[in-house]
């Protein structure tokens, strides 16, 4: 039996033939380029059609990951980085070239967790969350062995956390959390710290506001930079408070860190989990355990088959509605 | 069939038989007095025993709600209010009494979502949270028809939700949220605030610190007292928060309100969803529901029977490991 894995990110699609086991029998990955809307269905009609057959054995199943949020009750995905995929019928759309092979969709947080559940760190969990920090924030939470859709599918919008009151009109885009301590505002908080200290000359005053990003500050501190010194230790409060709900609400045994951030972020797990001490539920807190996911960018891919895998051997083990 | 509900409090225990249909057959309170660890025991047992064949019709099942933790491996019970009740093993001690019959205990919070999913405003829902607010603050958190547990049975401890940064020594013994606005948390404030005030001579100030309650404060707030309105303002930007940020995390069908605040504080919801609307996900506010408790204090006797009723009806609606 092989399983046919997508993951389908804001600018590329990666592609992995699984055996059930978690052997990857192939993959690649394809540049989306200019792709948009109707052509970005195209092409990953084309790798199914492509893959049917791999290797001689029939694919018993295929397992689709988006960016953005998968409606379970109409199929259709809405994707804010993949232009016209405001609510685009990818469940139809790919069982039209797959025939008979059973197909499965969800979100990029829900396949992280799933990929670590299946080949990562959240292996034999029953309660796990994945905290997925990158350009946005958002959650993989799996509860007793079934991935947290909510009612509409939009469960895990952790980047909307509220931790700093009072409201603040510029939380309005994107979420309290996710504007102090997503990798786009990592950056944001550096240009306004800079703002307020005029007499500041240090590397990151050689980068422009607008190319300046959380990477750069992270450099900086290795450079013992004053502003990225200050930025790092405001999102490690804010990386802290955030984690400290996440345990006290779900009880949970892990909390795996990913995304982009979490990266170079990791070395901070220490001074992350200390500030979530201070606030979380005493008995819970020193329960879960804390750490770097180390599947890396693979574990949308490998959650993508999870999840095609789990349903086809026990539907209820990994529900969809 | 009928169904021996129990709701341990800390100060009393209501005992009541259902028919399988919810109807109430029989219910008392009895005061707790001062009793205390075995005796408190001892005291269920004698109404189980009681209860046994009730009106010639044997019992199918008991369901027991305690208030503070089940610890659903061992069958041991922790609750603060009642003396030498660490790690109680209720279980044992009331299936020496049961003889056949099943017996399912749980936490307070999981017993008021149940009862609400039994006969309350959660009916037909399978995703929504209950958010006790008393002298404490905690969560029943129904997902997907299933009561949210955690890897130790500590989920929903919402009243340590980091809320409001950086870290005070003062939420030590309690949690942020629960600091400011539990019953115990307003009246706190209440009190520092008029220390901040000290020409203020309205209706709170004849009330000596200790003696101050919330349901003092809802009636000066009748009177317009000033102090009032500033913690009841306060108040409600908390309860928006910790509700938003359930929304975002959970995106439920129904968020309700019960424990003794709401009660008085029912008549601020829709400040409390204006707050909530700023901070949570904004495609997930606009769909939940959020609606104070009908059942009042009965939530916790009809969720114990619930919990019972469920298990022997279908025991993977609702799971007990």
């Amino acid at each position: 039996m092989s399983i046919l894995g997508i993951d389908l990110g804001g600018t590329k699609l990666a592609v992995a033939v699984f055996g059930e086991n978690g052997a990857v029998m192939y993959r690649e990955v394809i540049a989306l380029g200019n792709r948009e809307g109707e052509t970005v269905g195209e092409l990953i009609k084309e790798q199914v059609k492509r893959y049917l057959t791999s290797e001689g054995r029939a694919l018993a199943a295929i397992g689709i990951c988006v960016p953005g949020i998968y409606r379970s009750k109409t199929g259709t995905v809405w994707a804010p980085n993949i232009p016209g995929w405001d609510d685009y019928p990818l469940l139809e759309e790919i069982q039209k070239v797959a025939g008979d092979v059973p197909v499965w969709i969800d979100s990029d947080r829900a396949c992280y967790i799933l990929g670590e559940l299946w080949k990562g760190n959240a292996r034999g969990c029953r309660d796990a969350v994945y905290m997925a920090v990158g350009t946005g924030i958002g959650a993989g939470i799996l509860i007793n062995g079934t991935v947290l859709r909510g009612a509409d599918d939009i469960a895990g919008a952790i980047g909307w956390m509220a931790l700093n009151k009072p409201f603040k009109t510029k939380y309005i885009p994107c979420g309290c959390f996710e504007y102090y301590a997503s990798g786009k505002g990592m950056a944001r908080l550096a240009g306004e710290i800079m703002e307020a200290l005029p007499g500041y000359n240090g590397t990151l005053s050689q980068i422009g506001a607008k190319e300046l990003t959380a990477h750069h500050i992270f450099s900086a501190y290795e450079q013992h930079d004053e502003v990225a010194i200050m930025v790092i230790k405001e999102s490690i409060v804010f990386w802290g408070m955030a984690i400290a709900n996440l345990i006290s609400i779900f009880n949970p045994e892990k909390i795996i860190l990913g995304g982009g951030i979490f990266g170079p972020a990791a070395r901070f797990i220490p001074e992350i989990r200390e500030e979530a001490k201070k606030w979380a539920q005493p008995v819970s807190v020193t329960k879960v355990i804390l750490e770097q996911s180390e599947m890396g960018g693979d574990a949308a891919v490998f959650g993508a088959a999870y999840l095609a895998l789990s349903n086809i051997k026990t539907p209820r083990s990994y529900e969809i509605q």
